[in-house]
């Protein structure tokens, strides 16, 4: 057996069963060995931010780290900004890199690159496989590692030769370490917290801390001592809709967020960072909650949020009670679109069960509000702020969302930079209806310039307005294999997003805004 | 004035004339003083490999560096790839990297990345800068390691406080080091290797040793000697066609490479690398010249080929003697394509002082011999092996060609990576004539597939085959605003090709293969 197969082995026995893949010739006993033993679906996609952001919306719907192969440090970069995006959602991935065999690799030859270095920085784990014979244990300890609460991404880089040597050795799944729980001090902390203080803001973050179970826990607490709850400004999975809190976030923007949080006195943690601004402006706190504020941490990111919080709930002795009602469920609103009226619509359509992928950036800041009676849904968001995570995080989530619709906003700036991942989706039949949102032009940062004090001259404007040629976002599907078509009202989008739930595969409607 | 003002003005004083741009957030105030300040011409590219593989493109043609303006970690992390191959290429670049205030970095906010790790393994220089008063110098230090012989790429990353903070300072341009002298031993080793030894090998390399001028040169010293002449296999810049030597390269393939190099008994290395494998495989040497062969260097990368040439050839006396004749100009190839008749072909069609970009990957092997007797032309390869580098390569070398037609020959799944930069060919207009080499595979991993020693099964072509569904690359190219149709003829291709030429803008012939 050599190394390769040995990997392929070792992953199938840690319970790895997609591998997203965009290989190359020093990968090519990998996908040998691929090719030779059964149990792993492989999804090729055409740029390497498709196969990484695609690992990262497999994990949010699964809780299973993909594999992915990349072809030597160049291919692994490629990938880096969805896996910053993964690394902040907190999301467990085993990248699988290709390299220059060992004793070639001193040749310096062309493609020769600083893998470990480029890995460094997006990965908690990083290990180059030395020889044959630890190609199978290296990849259990790197399932082992992604799969490590709250989630970690895991590279392991591999020389050509320790794939094709002889002497490969399968290695059985090692354990993964229980989710550690929240200590107990932190709890009655909090409970002191919320008995003592006023104006106190219960953060909630992570996929454990927004989860519908860590919602009825929060919303016991909330009910019984008036504490505040809000969900952080970007969520690896927000559980959403009916039977599920009316919760909203930190806003973005950072007057709208410092204002907000003006009345806060005391922040308790659960899973979340205290609210800091995206970026810093002039004259602007880089704190968004105030100075006198004190922060007290339920649990940290890695911590069990659903039992620290029902055990803070039992020790402040809240009672159980009934999520509230969200009201009636939205309609469909005709005519032209505006983001409330898209949200609602898209509210009033969406299946049971509907995983929302949100990269509709300043478009969609003000979408929550009006879906929250939409039905149950998930609402996966770009994480780390790298744009160009939204199609592949579509691509990921619907293959591991088991039929599940997925439907993604999506801005047409941000779109552009994974674009390819349209590609995958036809090419897997994936449920996935794309709303393009097509204003032919990078709004927020018109807006971010507008800030700056001035209106953008002609100079400024052609590095912002994404016109000139205005993208045929129609004919770009098509070209790679997705059905589609241009609304210019909500009334077309709801026709033509009714029909995409009856197709197979994925369909994107440019929705002009 | 500010950081950012001070930065553009510092950078027009050094010389730099062209910004290829993808900015965010928190480069809003570069893109306010590119604004303000006339004289940088910039150019917007939809994702960051564009943005790189364009200042490539542009230094190859103009030996002139551009500014990159990229978006912090990730942003600089999509553009990797292709400065890697940039890097390789020994192309001179300045990155402008915008990043977290200074004082906001310690926040972890959601984009904060490790952006000097990032950049380092691309970058000959890396600095952050500290404070406003310092950008302006910063960016002169800057210009001056790219342009320090033979080419660097230099990465000057902007904490925004720095962009908008006043005490901008205008630094003047740095003195751009002299190009170094070979040694005077190095050139009496030489002379004496050809005057002793038999089957030596000349490898010219880099875009000195690969000049007309260096050509003239090594013309003399073979003549005189019977040394033979190679170029390395992959070339940054190598000038060809009529007036120029018909030089081949180093074979790609492993097996090829070591069979045409098996007699050489010594090489003199001119701005090259002895040649080594691309990749390693089992049973086949790294090294692709004989061990017994031994090795002198005439001129390192950075020294000066042609003066060392020069200087060679005198000091064996070598006369001065015609550059020999290409022979008939090829004529256009009717029917089925094939790679040696779509090379005789476009030597056919080329204009004089066409700028060629291949990345004709596995198909493109086998067209230099067919185009020697073109009209002289510039012939620009992906040199770093990181594909997706073909797209970017011909935009920035149209805009650094002051008008001459460039001809890009590329490779379907290649293309893939970095489409996107089609969009900015129509939105610029620029001269670029895409013969899409559509085989709907990834066929030079077909090819590495088979050499591990079988055909490659469902999975393995799975990740192998861009068919199903196949890419519409008519549409596609229309869908960014480029003019286009398909060919699956050499007639018809001719016919586009003609065509392409009279039209101001880009033209994508997608050939069927």
């Amino acid at each position: 057996m050599n190394g390769a197969e040995s990997l392929v082995h070792s992953l199938l026995k840690s319970g790895v069963e997609v591998c997203f893949s965009n290989p190359g010739t020093s990968e090519m006993h990998f996908v040998a060995a691929l090719d030779r033993i059964p149990g792993m679906r492989c999804v090729l996609g055409l740029q390497e931010n498709v196969v990484t952001g695609a690992a990262d919306g497999y994990w949010r719907m699964t809780g299973k780290p993909a594999v992915t192969l990349l072809h030597c440090g160049p291919g692994l970069a490629n990938g880096l900004a969805n896996l910053h995006n993964a690394r902040r959602a907190r999301s467990g991935i085993v990248n699988c890199v290709g390299d220059q065999a060992t004793y070639h690799r001193p040749l310096d030859a062309p493609l020769t690159a600083d893998t470990e270095g480029f890995a460094r920085g997006v990965s908690q784990w990083v290990r180059t496989s030395s020889k044959a014979s630890q190609v199978g244990a290296d990849a259990a300890n790197a399932v082992q590692a992604a799969r490590t609460s709250p989630g970690q991404v895991a590279t392991m880089i591999l020389p050509s030769d320790t794939c094709w040597d002889d002497g490969g050795v399968v290695a059985d799944a090692l354990p993964v370490p229980a989710v550690p729980q929240a200590e107990m001090h932190a709890v009655r902390n909090a409970a002191r917290v919320l008995r003592d203080k006023k104006n106190v803001l219960i953060l909630l973050g992570g996929t454990m801390g927004t989860s519908e179970e860590a919602q009825v826990e929060a919303n016991r607490i909330a009910a019984a001592t008036g504490a505040r709850l809000l969900a952080e400004t970007s969520n690896a999975k927000f559980q959403r809709g009916r039977g599920r809190l009316q919760l909203e976030r930190v806003p973005y923007p950072a007057d709208v967020a410092v204002k907000d949080l003006s009345q806060v006195e005391h922040i308790i943690l659960v899973g979340s960072k205290a609210p800091v601004g995206f970026f810093a402006y002039p004259n602007m706190p880089s704190k968004h909650y105030p100075d006198t504020a004190t922060v007290t941490v339920l649990t940290r990111p890695e911590q069990d949020a659903v039992t620290a919080l029902r055990a803070l709930a039992d020790e402040i002795s809240a009672p159980k009670v009934a999520m509230p009602d969200a009201g009636p469920r939205p309609e469909v609103v005709r005519g032209a679109p505006s983001p409330e009226a898209l949200a609602r619509t898209i509210a009033a359509l969406m299946p049971e069960g509907t995983i929302i992928v949100d990269e509709a950036v300043s478009y969609g800041r003000g979408f929550f509000p009006h879906t929250h009676a939409a039905p149950a849904h998930d609402w996966l968001q770009i994480t780390g702020g790298a744009i160009g995570c939204g199609v592949p995080l579509a691509t990921g989530a619907a293959i591991g969302g088991g039929g599940r619709r997925v439907i993604a906003l999506q801005a047409d700036g941000s779109a552009m930079y994974t674009v390819q991942g349209l590609w995958t989706q036809a090419r897997e039949k994936l449920p996935v209806t794309t709303v393009l949102l097509s204003n032919r032009k990078y709004q927020i940062l018109i807006g971010e310039y507008q800030n700056v004090g001035a209106n953008p001259g002609p100079t400024a404007m052609n590095m912002l307005d994404l016109g000139n040629p205005d993208i045929g976002w129609v004919k770009l599907a098509e070209s790679l294999g997705v059905e589609a078509a241009q609304a210019t009202t909500l009334d077309q989008l709801a026709d033509l997003m009714s029909q995409s739930f009856s197709r197979t595969g994925p369909f994107l409607i440019e929705l002009v805004i």
